[in-house]
């Protein structure tokens, strides 16, 4: 937020703000099914096909919790059968490249 | 590092690289640390007081660990009495920007 006191706004890390970003990137597979999502919306059935090494129990726990944080959104469809599709928020698509960028930390770590 | 197939790249998430990522940012004092030595190298005592939240087993095994990623590196100095400074990798400072970047997700999802 300020700019110019760069150096200090680390220094005095705001503690919540912090806590959030965790919270949103943080979960063996939160950012997998951010990254999942980010092109387009997908049906349940979709994304865990695309994500098989997570259980179903999980999947579903972490996209509630991303639901309730604001990330991703949820849309129910009234169709027979009911057909239910996940996708990213408005607030998610305008930071994605943050989001996107953090495999490269994953990647400057892993290279000798 | 493959910029020409982004989509894809973010599609076929490479689970290695994404779970070294979330090793350096995950643990609720990990950034914080980073943070906090960016400016500087930092004496132990220094950082105990700069993250008074923290217990003091807690911060060790933290930097441990950031030492054993490879995020942080320790220097002992042969003085009397012994001298310990804690300080960022060349690795850790090239990708300084994105990991200050990190607050802005946090801001995004706090902000009503």
């Amino acid at each position: 937020m300020s700019d110019n006191t760069n150096t200090q706004a680390i220094s005095d890390v705001d503690q919540p703000v912090l806590k959030k970003s965790l919270d949103v990137i943080c979960g063996k597979w939160r950012l997998y099914i951010i990254y999942q999502l980010s092109e387009q919306d997908r049906r349940y059935g979709e994304l865990r096909r695309m994500i098989p090494d997570v259980s179903e129990k999980i999947l579903i726990q972490e996209l509630k919790a991303l639901v309730t944080l604001g990330v991703v959104r949820k849309t129910s469809f009234s169709e027979v059968p009911p057909r239910v599709e996940y996708g990213l928020t408005e607030k998610t698509r305008k930071i994605l490249p943050i989001l996107k960028q953090i495999m490269e930390i994953g990647e400057a770590f892993l290279v000798a």
